[in-house]
C-alpha cells in the first residue's frame, strides 16, 4: 500500500515559504492564455491558434536529415554526458556556419552550447549582471523582464514606436546607456517580426563602443550588448546584419543568442548556443554546466552533422522561410484588405521570425477597455487567438497584438479572416 | 572574407568585467583531472579512469527499448516544445513507478520534469533560498558548494566519519538545524557510494518535522529537505529508504531529485524530474521554464513509455546492477587484498550508486604531502585516475578518494591492480 500524498497542499500565489525571488517571478501570460483556448477546444470549437511562438510539427516538421542524424548519434551510443561546453563536432560546426554565413569567424572559445536559447540567455544575465546592476531593453521584447527579476537586476525600459517597427532608436537609448551594464536587442523581433534597420543598429553600437573606451580609461565595466538573433535565417527580403559585422570593435562586447529552435522548427529537440566574446562565454559555460542545462548529447552531435550539409539546410530553410511567408502574408493581405475597407486595423508588413504585428484600434468601443479585452472577444467571438503586446511588457493599452504563425495552416487563416471581419464590425456596431 | 575574430582576448580567472558571482565560481576539479588524463591518453598510455561520474557507452549502453522509443517519438513529430512541467505522459509515468517502487503517491503537481538532475537541484536552490539564507549539507558531497555559491546562501558544511560511511547523523546536524532554510541529503551518497541508515535518517526526519512545527509556531518558514536519490534503483542489496516512508509528515518539507541519468546509464539523454511538495514544485517548474533547461519532448515520451514497461525496466536494473557490482567488487576485493597484506590502503564496502570509497593512508610517505599529490603519483605511476576527497568539499587530506566504475571494465580494473599494488609498495619503500 502505497503512502497517498495525494491531498499535499497545493500551490498558491502568495506562498511564504518560498524564496522572495520565486514569489516575485510571474507567470506566462501566453500560457494563461493557451488554457482558455484549450477549454475552448476541449468544448468542441475550431480555434485559429496564433498564441505560441512554437510549431507545430504536422506544418512544420524538423528537417528529415537532422532526424535521420539524432537516430544515427543515438544508435552510435551518443548517449552519455556532453562536455560541458558542448561536444567539439558542434562548436567546430557553429564556427563553420557562421563564417559561412554571418561573415564572422570566432575562436571556438567564443562559443558555447546550451539546450536551447533560453539557457544561453539566462547564462548571460548571470555572468554579466549583479544584483542591482542595470538592464536596458526595449519593449516591447521578449521575457527580459522576468530575466532581470531573476538576476535582481534593476530593468530599465524604452517603449518603442509603431513608426519605427517597434525597434529601439539610439535616441531612445542614449540617457540610459552610461549607467547599463546589459543592453539587449533581438532582430527578427519577438513579438513583432520586424527587423532593425543597419543604420539604426551601427548608430547604437558607435556609442556602445565609444562608451565603453571612456568607461575602461576609467577602470569600470563595460557595456554588454546581448544581441538575441534566434529568428535569423527567417527573414523575407530585408537582410539581417549583426554587431560585430557593422562595427567590428563591438567583438569585445557582444554576445549572440541563437540555436536550432526556430530556425529548423526544433524548439522541443533543445540546441542552442551562444556565441561571442570568449571572455564571457567561458563564464557562461561555467554557469549552465551548474545548472546543467545542456544539451543532449546525441541532438549535438547531430545538429552538427546537419548542420555541415550546405546543401541540406539550405534547402531546408528557403522552404521554410518560403512557408512561414505564406502564413504570414496571407494574414497580412488580410488585414490590409481590412484596413482598406475602412475597418480601424492595421498590420507591420512581416519582415522576420514568425511573427506579425497587428493592430485592433478599437479600445473604447463596445466596453473594451483593455487589450486584453479585445483578445477575449476575438477569441470568443472568431475563434482567432492572439495575444496582446501586455505579454511583452508594454504597458499602454493600444490595440497592438502578436500574431504567430507556427502552428497554423494558410487554410485555417483563410478560414479565419473572414469571422475577424466580422467580429471587428460587429465591435464597431454595438451600442 | 570574414571578419577575424580569432584573435579576441582569451578568458582569465581575474577578469573583473563579468559578475561577482561568476569570478567566485570555481571550476570542476574533476574536469582539472581529466584534462591531465586526456594527455596522458594522447602519449599513448592505457589509464584505468575511474574519474567521471559518467558512463562508457560500450560498457553501459542506455536500454535498446528507451532508444527505441526516442527514434519512435522522432518520426511521430514530437520535436516541439514541451509544457514547462513536462508532458503529461512522463509526468503519470513517474507517478506510477513512484508508486509501484517506493510506495509514495505524490500528485501530478508534485511532479516536474527538468533537462537532467542538476536542473532540478539549481530550480530547488533558487526556490527556497534568499541570499544569505543558510544551507547545511554534509562534506563530502557533491557540488552543494557552487549552489550555494550562486544563489548567494550561507553554506554550513558537517564533515562525516568515515566510520559512518561518511553520512551524517542527527547530532553532527543538529546544532545547524534551527537556523537552517535548507538540508541537503544524498543516498546512495555520491561521491562515497554508501547509503543512509533508515535509523539515522528517521531521526533527522523526525528532528526536522518537530523544528517546522515549532517555526509554524512562530510564523517562520520551515526547514526544506532536498533528497537527492538519483541513485536509488543501484544498489546492492541494503535497501533504499525515502524520508517520507519513514516520516510521512515530511512530505510537506521534502524534495527529490532523480532522473534517468545514473539508472539507465543515460547522462547525456537529459531527463530528470524534481518530486515532492507542489507548493515547491510549482516555483521550481516556473524556475525551470525561464532558465530552459528543459528536457527535450521526444526523450520526454520515450521515457514515459519505456518506464510503463515494467518487464523491461526491471529486467535492465537486474543486469544494470549486476554489472556496476561487478566492476564495484573488483575493486573492493583487490583493495582488500592489499590491505590483507598490509599495506596502507582501505576500501568501504560498496553499497549502491557507481562510487567506491578508498583510502590510501600515504599522506607524508615520499614527499606526498596532500591527497592530489596522491592522485597524481597514481595517475603517473599506477595510470590509475582517481578523484581526492577535496573535489567533494572535504577540507582534510586523509587519503581518501572517490572511484567511479561507470568508464570501465572488470578486466581493465584487473590489470591496473598490480600497478596500484606495485606504486604503493614504491612509495612506502622510497627514502
Amino acid at each position: 500500500m502505497a503512502i497517498d500524498l495525494t491531498s499535499l497542499p497545493r500551490p498558491s500565489r502568495d506562498d511564504t515559504t518560498v524564496s522572495s525571488m520565486v514569489r516575485g517571478l510571474v507567470g506566462s501570460e501566453i500560457l494563461r492564455i493557451a488554457a482558455e483556448i484549450r477549454e475552448l477546444v476541449a468544448k468542441g470549437n475550431k480555434v485559429c491558434n496564433l498564441t505560441v511562438g512554437d510549431f507545430n510539427p504536422k506544418e512544420f516538421p524538423i528537417p528529415d536529415g537532422l532526424r535521420d542524424q539524432i537516430g544515427a548519434a543515438l544508435q552510435g551510443g551518443e548517449t552519455n554526458y556532453p562536455p560541458s561546453d558542448g561536444v567539439l563536432e558542434l562548436r567546430q560546426a557553429v564556427q563553420r556556419f557562421y563564417e559561412r554565413s554571418l561573415g564572422l569567424k570566432y575562436p571556438l572559445e567564443g562559443i558555447t552550447i546550451a539546450g536551447g536559447a533560453r539557457p544561453v540567455i539566462y547564462a548571460i544575465f548571470r555572468a554579466v549582471l549583479d544584483p542591482g546592476d542595470v538592464v536596458v531593453y526595449p519593449v516591447p521584447s521578449w521575457n527580459n523582464n522576468h530575466y532581470a527579476h531573476m538576476l535582481g537586476a534593476k530593468s530599465v525600459v524604452v517603449t518603442t514606436e509603431a513608426s519605427a517597427g517597434f525597434m529601439p532608436t539610439l535616441a531612445q537609448l542614449e540617457p540610459h546607456l552610461s549607467s547599463a551594464r546589459l543592453l539587449c536587442l533581438c532582430s527578427p523581433l519577438n513579438p513583432t517580426g520586424t527587423m532593425l534597420d543597419p543604420e539604426a543598429l551601427r548608430a547604437i553600437c558607435q556609442r556602445i563602443v565609444e562608451e565603453n573606451r571612456a568607461r575602461e580609461g576609467r577602470g569600470q565595466k563595460p557595456l554588454i550588448l546581448m544581441y538575441d538573433h534566434i529568428y535569423w535565417v527567417l527573414n523575407f527580403g530585408k537582410k539581417h546584419v549583426t554587431p560585430v559585422e557593422l562595427v567590428p570593435e563591438m567583438a569585445p562586447y557582444t554576445v549572440f543568442v541563437d540555436g536550432i529552435s526556430k530556425a529548423f522548427a526544433a524548439t522541443g529537440v533543445r540546441v542552442g548556443w551562444g556565441v561571442g566574446a570568449p571572455t564571457i562565454i567561458s563564464r557562461m559555460r561555467d554557469v549552465l554546466g551548474h545548472v546543467g542545462a545542456w544539451a543532449p548529447k546525441a541532438e549535438q552531435v547531430a545538429t552538427a552533422r546537419y548542420l555541415d550539409d550546405v546543401p541540406a539546410t539550405e534547402s531546408f530553410l528557403t522552404t521554410m522561410r518560403q512557408r512561414v511567408d505564406q502564413r504570414l502574408e496571407a494574414l497580412y493581405k488580410g488585414f490590409q484588405r481590412m484596413k482598406d475597407a475602412g475597418l480601424p486595423v492595421d498590420a507591420i508588413a512581416p519582415q522576420g521570425a514568425i511573427y506579425l504585428t497587428v493592430r485592433f484600434d478599437v479600445v473604447g468601443k463596445d466596453g473594451l477597455a483593455t487589450n486584453d479585452a479585445i483578445r477575449k472577444r476575438l477569441l470568443e467571438k472568431a475563434r482567432f487567438a492572439v495575444v496582446p503586446f501586455q505579454a511583452f511588457g508594454l504597458a499602454e493599452d493600444t490595440g497592438w497584438f502578436r500574431l504567430s504563425v507556427g502552428a497554423t495552416s494558410v487554410a485555417e487563416i483563410e478560414e479565419a479572416m473572414p469571422r475577424v471581419e466580422a467580429t471587428v464590425r460587429e465591435i464597431l456596431t454595438a451600442r
